[in-house]
């Protein structure tokens, strides 16, 4: 799957300490009672990450391919395994947040362990094996992320709503205005070249786009909240079915974490309550959420290519195209033409999932920051909204 | 929304007759009690369809273009509007098995007093209407066939499945063998050209294809039952994540209505419980079903785009590309580039369903025998199966 | 289980052609539609309580006692047993409102064909039988208040909540005031003496009850409304925590049926929607509802024991003891002390429902009128309002 | 509420000493995250169940009767008052999981500020208060059961079935056989003369009781294996019509626990998984379960009237009376006759838990030696099974 290039295997031992270090930064605010947490069936606790991107490591690379090597708990496939069938069975996912054994400190050890032998097996020359240990190091990554986000949800559902971060948050700059134009044509997406990547943006492929324009920025807070005040909640004109069918089932009025105060708006977030920075993007929206705002002001959301031209073409510094929040794409997460999962379990890392979500792309604010590129496919089902999943308008033209 | 030609008024009010005394061919089996049956929430009762297309008739053409016009019971909106918000508000769709009144008979009323209505309109020129006529009897063609599996749904559920027809059912032609292969290229796909079409087949646009091959015939159930007898419904290693899912939460080891007998497979239908046709195409299937087929045997869904130049090129009368099964696509339900809803509550039809629902192509044995073409797009929920719902194959070539 | 006297065989004829011939005139208000509908899994089709009742004389007297009997169908049992285990296996009773077939009329040939036999039955002396086909008798009178209650609710259930009687509904007299008094002491209730009654009136039996008051009137819906008023439904603190919950899960804020509307309350029943009645007795009240209003006044709701003997004291034309509401008890329905439930299949009439459902006592505007008497015992589930249900207060004294 | 004889201060401070103190030791075994656990909504963890009878002491008797008593935290009330409506707003049941802060140091740290303040208090004459604080310890002594049963419960969630104790667990003896009769007559129940009791034991009470026959011992494994293999699950005929129901929609085969494996059934407890003990009462039980039992053998459960009697002239060191499981009686959970809450907070207590649920009679194995008394009335809903819930049989006689 990985389509990386060669690193030599001292940057490689440099990366695999570097990112499995910073997993363990990450919950350096939490209690371990905090690390336990599992408050949604969709969320994992964070000593389960920590666990589970170590079981990948010493499923897929240390025991098939480190003579002698010996796992740390043969029990822990049960726990740990996520949702590779072709690897046995696994514990059910909304019970995570029973797993109270092993405990945190065990799994610590657990990483320990792990790391002295992928810290034997980088040693010698990894001549075949840098790919492998590449997508395992990207998969912490993404774990690392998902880590933060489910604090976050853990964290909102206490009744004192404890911060991650100490602090004050930063300010966000405001969005530029305007628009990226494409001609109709037959342009090129997904991954090409060398570097990283996931399978899911294999192949490079041709597609026909017609002629579009895409917004330089993203739909602010101030954006967004106009459109609350102005009755985005309170009438089904603009939204999709199921997405209104949604929306009163919960009887939802505004994003995720979002609160009307008498001193105004809050968001809910890694640095607490906060007030709303108008500036910054909406985020915490569902697809159903973003779809509709963009019907509401007469656009719509940007297909996956029309999003990947953009971002290509853009300026990467400028316009929140990576590194403030996901951004929710029109186009339903499927194969690309001509894609093959790769054989073994890795077929099961994403191809399964190709149906029922949507493509985010881009990256948010807790995304590790090597982590990013423009062919990279993010997806969650619709009505998801715990991650930083905002928007970005396009329009025919 | 329709992209109708002018039929000349003389022809459309005898379409009109046609269609609408069709409709009341189709319940001559039925009881009374029979008519006011749902069964679950995504059926509706015989009687309310036939009184749901006369309310259409009667909201979207005589109230507003024949003048003097006089609503048979103003009442009846709340009852019969199926779901356009901007026609006002509506009984709850799982509610309508509850609707004991207007009984049949005076929904049968109802109906002759849209008729004489509507003769009367079309005894006229009807310049400007003609498409909203066709529109609607489009519509009636289209609630015939859900009167049909709603009512099929309907007598499953009766401990003596009773039948709808009588007398034997015909026995299928084998399916053919081959396959179609098409280069990659760019191809136009939607509808064009004069004829009636939905507004979901619009506008036509180009559209870029890989290399692919489509399969002349479809999947019949002796293809499918070597599936089942293989394992199909046993491992999930050929399944989509939500689809394992579904099938593990139900329990399901076969098609909807399908039942293992002591001797032999059998099948529920509109003729009774009847031993299944190993050459009739395999029927009744999820998205969910039809993909993890394709996948078991190596081949994939075709995208609709591939579906519909497929069936532009095959014989038509051949290979079952309309009036055997509907058959799912790999293509979620989408708007076409530069697809623009029609103003007003007819823009409510099509466009706000456009999310979470597949592509099914072609038509079905229960579809009406003018109600078909290359373009059409029906489209349903992944789980669902009591549609006429089968497959035919695709592979890259 | 019946401990009926013998009453002479011509009278009992009488008395079966018109309890009978009363389940027939119920339905004379109803659409064939009407007497399909099944609004709730607690209630049944009109047209399953008239064959359900038949069923009952067939299956229990007809087939075992008459000889040369041919059942009318064979398959009706799986259909129409109710809940006799030990008569066979029984139709799913949510989805009786999905037997369209039997259609009515086929329905009304069926009570035909028992009432023959039955009526030839009768005419021969029945010694031996008088006391089953009294059952059955009383049996099909509880189905006839049934059957009332659950049209009631259907017709609730309609958009336009269609009335079943015609005409102005009679005005109730007030409630008389006072209170009986009782001395501690050793009493006995329950069923002792000739006539019928069911199983579980009985064994007569001694109880000791300690001193205590019994109101002489019903809550009136101007006493109810005053609760309402002061906040009744606003503040746990009177409140069992079960019926808590089930308030707060179901923002219950008046009894069922009751609306408040801008010119003051209605309530819907028999005759449409109609304007409170302050002097009628309080109705359509859970349980939970009935406790709370007892509490909040600083009373309680009676122990069944207390009930009968202030029935038996009370003039019986006086004060709703009979033929108004039926009345909560403080008391679970269980069995009496020396309870054995008959053998064979009737042994399920009554025993395997004593758990979870509590006593009401009396009787109310729809039981049949011989069909009531101070040992009568009657049961619901704490959270069922669809019943005549209101309530007596009482006190220790 | 509590009728307690008036203890000597020292007598008392040691008491609270010793009790707290064994709050403390249940939790050893235990860790962190294993003190965190909520594995179902009627279960708490063991560090709420720590923290919760601390926020007892703090908030009814250090509150308002210690002069300059300083709350710990003044926001621990919405974290760990239960259920008392009157003392405030509750963070919600079956959210108890998620209370990751505070951590468990700091929950000790609320004990020993507890405790320090207790102390104090305890040093000075209590006069007036001693009641109270009795209550407190009952209180704990109360959640000490449930934080095992609950503890038992989540490890039995886990894969890996953790064990709470080392070692073997005690053989049981067998049970006695033999009946002891009571003759029909006026008894007197409840709790009468010195000594703590709850308030739902009073008042003391006349009683008349039917000739009847109690079990001087418990139904063992034994005797409910042999009614397992006798297929006590395979048929309706002695289940309660709702017990049978929660049967079949959970596909119930034996106590909850138990285990058929290769070489015969095992049970899962604080030792771990282990082969059932035939002597050991049979325990894990339902009310459903205990009742389809007991007419399946012909007998019938007893009232707790005809129990306490029984327990009050059996040998208590023998018959299981206590210490071993509680024992489900025929009794409904209600008021005594005259029985009255006491004011404030402290009428929740029990008061409002008096519907739906059965009363439990004895103590078991997990019951504080000295929490145990003829009169103590234990009470859960009919389906519970987490508890160390039994039987003993009664028949009339």
């Amino acid at each position: 799957m990985p389509q990386a290039s060669m690193p030599a295997s001292d940057h490689l031992a440099s990366r695999y300490q570097h990112i499995r270090q910073h997993s363990l930064d990450l919950i350096r605010p939490l209690s371990v009672e905090d690390c336990n947490l599992q408050s949604m069936p969709d969320a994992s606790p964070a000593k389960w990450h920590l666990a589970h991107t170590s079981w990948f490591f010493e499923t897929l690379i240390l025991q098939p391919h480190q003579a002698g090597y010996r796992p740390f708990d043969e029990h822990y496939g049960l726990l740990f395994n996520s949702y590779y069938n072709s690897l046995g069975p696994q514990h059910e996912r909304p019970q995570r947040g029973l797993l109270s054994r092993p405990g945190l400190a065990e799994v610590l050890q657990y990483r320990q362990h792990v790391d002295a032998a992928m810290t034997q097996l980088l040693a010698a020359p990894t001549t075949g094996l840098a790919e492998l240990i590449e997508l395992g190091l990207n998969h912490e990554q993404q774990h690392q992320e998902l880590l933060l986000t489910d604090v976050q949800h853990a964290f909102s559902c206490h009744p004192f709503q404890p911060s991650y971060h100490t602090g004050e948050p930063p300010r966000a700059a405001p969005q530029p205005d305007g628009w990226l134009s494409f001609e109709a044509d037959l342009y090129q997406i997904g991954h090409a070249g060398d570097g990283f990547c996931f399978d899911n943006e294999t192949p490079a492929h041709r597609v026909f786009l017609h002629r579009y324009a895409i917004r330089q920025g993203l739909v602010s807070n101030r954006d967004y909240l106009a459109y609350i005040e102005a009755g985005g909640y309170a009438s089904p004109a603009h939204w999709l079915a199921d997405g209104w069918d949604w929306r009163q089932a919960r009887a939802i009025e505004a994003p995720l974490y979002w609160q009307r105060q008498e001193d105004g708006w809050s968001r809910f977030g890694l640095y607490g309550r906060q007030p709303l920075d108008p500036d910054a993007p909406a985020c915490h929206l569902s697809y159903y959420e973003a779809d509709a705002y963009a019907r509401f002001v007469g656009a719509r959301l940007p297909g996956e290519a029309e999003w990947e031209l953009g971002a290509r073409s853009a300026q990467t510094t400028d316009g929140g195209w990576f590194g403030q929040v996901w951004q929710w794409t029109a186009s339903p997460y499927q194969a690309y033409p001509g894609f093959r999962p790769p054989p073994g379990p890795l077929g099961e890392y994403n191809a399964k999932f190709m149906c029922n979500q949507w493509v985010l792309r881009g990256s948010s604010d807790l995304t590790p920051t090597d982590h990013s590129r423009p062919s990279y496919r993010n997806f969650f089902h619709p009505h998801c909204r715990w991650q930083l999943s905002g928007l970005r308008l396009a329009r025919d033209a």
